[in-house]
């Protein structure tokens, strides 16, 4: 790993010097990567595009790279982190609403019926985000986040969700920070949900995170200016809003996407279609054993026409299980 | 000027030992400004939350500095630029567009009727942005507007109306990055318009200025992944929607606010809402000579409840005439 800082500046000596030593680092960076054509892909990408005098060379300021959260930085499977967070929620507010007990989706969500939960569809689970992560003031929900996330526990690898992270996925943001790109998150999840812990594990702070949104009410509630979040969508984070956010939110086409999921394909689609050098990675769930296995017909992070067009577009695919010396951080394997 | 770089390091020698020199280099800083106690504002609350070891201190990762743009850091009368912008291109395009004569509001507009366009209201401007802003792709409505920024000029000052920025202004936002500071634009006017010439006339990135939206539908356009922009809204970074738009963006509340007018209190609200020092600045035009002097009952920043409400806010008021030695870059006065 290059010890550089992340501090990206245009013809900064130090990021200079980085980039022409790449070859010669490149065995002790990403440790957690097999040897294999996956990193190969990666630290090649990032050489050509930092070497000073290179004809893919990139400046600093336009260095941007586009990571999906869930089932690219940590586990979605067997269901994403905030719908975990949603049920239990209902669960811990249920006493405060006796009505949920015959009111649908809540009654299936109390009573651990999930098919029940299905069956609502989308006006359910928009019934049950709003109940969880609406009504209340921005710095309300910030803190049941936080608290919530402090505690929770994956049950099948009895860890909190913040431990439940790709290892190699840290290593690869490290990297590219390290060489003077600014790594972004655009996520489909709700963005105060993954800026409660992306600074600290990531290593990507609040304003590098895009996501989705509810709208907010600017008003002053007992004297005090405050943002109450409303049950009215703001933006959807994900598919074909995923570029509109990053045109948006931070107004330069990205060179290097990583995604896993056909939710992420027009982000792909859109960092890779650029001139010049350009990466796009889809992180394939390939390992059951220390993780989990699934593509084409998941319901969460289901991967189909994705993993049909990479060939063509030049996207690599990770095999997480062949490109992957370890998954989680500190794990024994 | 202190020759710091703008790169925001929690605990960066570079940045404490700025920070410890503060009181001996305050003489040289701001050149553009006088001696008063505006200044004494701004430089007193960049030292106390800058100084290591201060009961103000704030780390570099959460000094964020918001700016409106209109009025605050360039020219906004006698219309804002981009209503100039709009209304040329009104011109520009007739031609192709014959029915305009006839047709309300355009039918004003190429007939120099102010009065007229006014008279349509609403739906009259929504129209004009319509016909200017929207139906084409992203990359030729930032080429529209590159084009037409490096050719208008400004009859009254005859120069461009990048040149046309606030000289003291750009002494501030450089001053505040060179302590740590990131300087985020946070503007009612659309976002792509101020992007075009944001990083090399204030050195504020596009991915630090916020501003209004139009919705971007995604699809393929002759084989090419491609943003289309819609005649509809997707935020309207205004008044209220300032505070929204910084909790969306940004994810931290500022510690530091400029504006000019009062589509710009709620961000001052909510920036000097928050728990240690807080700086909110007011910029009052008042230089019928060298610029513009208006105030409560101007139709372009409009500044009524701002002026009365700033005393009991601790908000500094900059008095432009009083306070400021020069207006624009390299202007003789």
């Amino acid at each position: 790993m290059l010890i550089l800082t992340a501090c990206a500046q245009p013809s900064s000596p130090k990021v200079a010097a980085a980039s022409t030593s790449e070859a010669v680092v490149a065995t002790s960076v990403l440790p957690s990567w097999q040897d294999t054509a996956a990193k190969k892909s990666i630290v090649d990408f990032v050489a050509r595009v930092t070497q000073a005098g290179s004809p893919d060379y990139v400046p600093p300021a336009e260095r941007i790279a586009v990571f999906d959260n869930d089932g690219t930085l940590w586990l979605e499977q067997p269901a994403y982190v905030q719908l975990v967070f949603t049920l239990q929620r209902i669960h811990e507010l249920a006493p405060q609403h006796p009505e949920w007990k015959t009111e649908e989706p809540f009654r299936s969500v109390l009573a651990g019926d999930m098919k029940g939960v299905a069956a609502t569809g989308e006006t359910g689970v928009a019934k049950l985000l709003a109940a969880t992560h609406t009504g209340m003031s921005t710095s309300d929900f910030r803190a049941t986040v936080h608290d919530w996330m402090s505690k929770a526990q994956d049950p099948r690898f009895k860890r909190s969700y913040t431990q439940l992270v790709y290892q190699p996925m840290l290593e690869v943001l490290q990297y590219m920070r390290a060489n003077g790109f600014k790594t972004y998150i655009v996520s489909g999840g709700g963005v105060e949900f993954i800026r409660d812990y992306s600074e600290r594990v990531y290593g990507v702070p609040p304003e590098h995170v895009i996501g989705s949104t509810a709208k907010y009410k600017y008003s002053f509630v007992g004297g005090v200016p405050t943002l109450t979040r409303l049950a009215q969508i703001d933006n959807v984070d994900d598919g074909p809003g995923k570029p509109a956010s990053i045109e948006h939110v931070i107004g330069r086409r990205p060179i290097a996407a990583f995604g896993n999921s056909d939710g992420d394909i027009q982000m792909l689609e859109w960092t890779t279609a650029g001139p010049g050098a350009r990466l796009g990675v889809i992180v394939h769930h390939t390992d059951a054993e220390r993780e989990y296995a699934y593509d084409r017909t998941s319901k969460m992070g289901k991967l189909d026409k994705g993993l049909d067009e990479a060939p063509a577009k030049g996207w690599v695919v990770v095999d997480m299980k062949q490109d992957w010396k370890t998954v989680f951080p500190n794990a024994t394997q």
